[in-house]
């Protein structure tokens, strides 16, 4: 994952190199210092499709990019509120609001603009920002969020398949972008990693939940407790702290599962899978 | 005009029919009531290169959304505060910024959708998205207000060359690019109709500016007096309103000048470039 975030940070100091200004140094900031999970997970499903990574190295950027903007404008005081993020203080703690505003706009342009610039064929290309304007927008990651902000204010909590259709949604549709992201580069069949994304995404979502509850502010880098504190409805909060472990490793064990076509090559996103469901931070 | 609103009208409704909530509801209130001059652009340049409505209106869509966005955003009131927009509350002030803030970063991603989807090779779409990216991102609208906003706080107001280059990216870019995309699906060189876009964009932004002194907020359905109230450096502030009118007149001229590769056939964009130069509205 070291070599995956070194890859992603190079294409975005290139992206941004000619750009001066506290907008353009905001981008640069909310870049920084996350775990690159997307990242990886584009890499590594191109590899399986014999796409090596300086040409799957726009793609990676792009979903990083696209996830820093939505941590950004996530973490505003007219949504989530929050101080700290990956350690630091939020964009707008650091600056101020607008340029929060700006930096997560521009993010999200430049994800597009990397998606575009991916190392593979005009139609594939095509077919990787078209995706990923599914899975970031109205039906994707927005909706979610979206969903997220409605049921804070909702008179009763989400019962457990609304949770995980919000899920899906909101941090769900963007893993599994970059889980399929490699074979959409090789014009071959998605259906295996989008699988895998799928159940990933899932059980990433439930350590999140489990984090909330158990993880530490400072290891973690952002507040928690947030969940309980705001009484909303988590993996956690419905099925209990065991089961809540009992689903995320039986969704590690579907994500391999899917991977069953790749053999063994897949063990590094089978490991992923795990890492993810098991993550400390 | 109203052709191409009812076509992009019918684009984005297409696009937002299976969407619910108040996220998706903002969306569609937010691409309401605008003149939709960058839609008509993307329509008849596309019709000067042999594309009807119907193959172009999806790109045509996509650049009144990225416009509708960047005004749920610029209207914040982090941003510039305004409570009226095309003569009806900003989408903050008739729902809440979080919001605003979501239904303009869904906005933007749909955008990105709808340019992948226009009607032509997969070359050309990909140009499209690829050249929306850059001219909605740090290096265009999103550069330019951050630097309008940067200029707010400055001890020195802008001199000339850096309001017309602030503007280029702010309003302009946006502009340029749905002047541009008709030769861009086609495949043809796009330099004529560039060139066309660059200065309609700025004799555009002029009007924008008389307007603000001179207008009526009535008509307009949005603030006026406001850059005089903030101090702003304008094109009428600096070169005061008889040369102002008169440069926005020679603009009108270059733009139609532009055109003479295309004869009489673009004689509705030259009056396209006198409206935009000398509108009420």
């Amino acid at each position: 994952m070291a070599r995956a975030r070194a890859l992603v940070r190079d294409r975005l100091d290139e992206a941004l190199v000619a750009e001066a200004g506290p907008v353009a140094e905001a981008m640069r900031y909310a870049t920084e210092g996350g775990k690159g999970l997307r990242g990886f997970l584009v890499l590594e499903g191109a590899r399986l499709h014999g796409i090596e990574g300086a040409r799957a190295a726009p793609a990676a950027a792009a979903v990083e990019a696209m996830h820093a903007y939505s941590l950004v404008h996530d973490d505003l005081p007219c949504m989530d509120d929050d101080d700290l993020r990956r350690g630091r203080p939020t964009v707008h703690r650091a600056w101020d609001e607008a340029t929060a505003v700006l930096a997560g706009d521009a993010l999200q342009a430049l994800a597009f603009g990397l998606a575009c610039e991916t190392g593979c064929p005009a139609e594939a290309r095509l077919a990787l920002a078209s995706t990923l304007a599914r899975a970031a927008g109205i039906g994707g990651m927005v909706g979610g969020q979206a969903a997220d902000i409605a049921a804070e204010t909702a008179s009763v909590p989400l019962a457990l398949d609304a949770v995980t259709r919000l899920q899906g949604m909101k941090t769900g549709a963007l893993l599994t972008w970059a889980a399929a992201a490699g074979a959409r580069m090789a014009g071959a069949d998605d259906a295996a990693l989008a699988r895998y994304g799928d159940a990933l995404g899932l059980a990433f979502q439930i350590a999140d939940d489990i984090l909330d509850v158990e993880g530490d502010a400072g290891s973690l880098g952002k507040a928690v407790g947030k969940d309980a504190g705001a009484g909303k409805a988590t993996f956690v909060s419905l099925l209990g702290l065991d089961a809540a472990r009992a689903r995320a490793t039986s969704l590690v064990g579907e994500a391999c599962a899917a991977l069953d076509p790749y053999g063994a090559a897949a063990d590094t996103l089978r490991e992923a899978a795990r890492f993810a469901a098991s993550r400390r931070t």
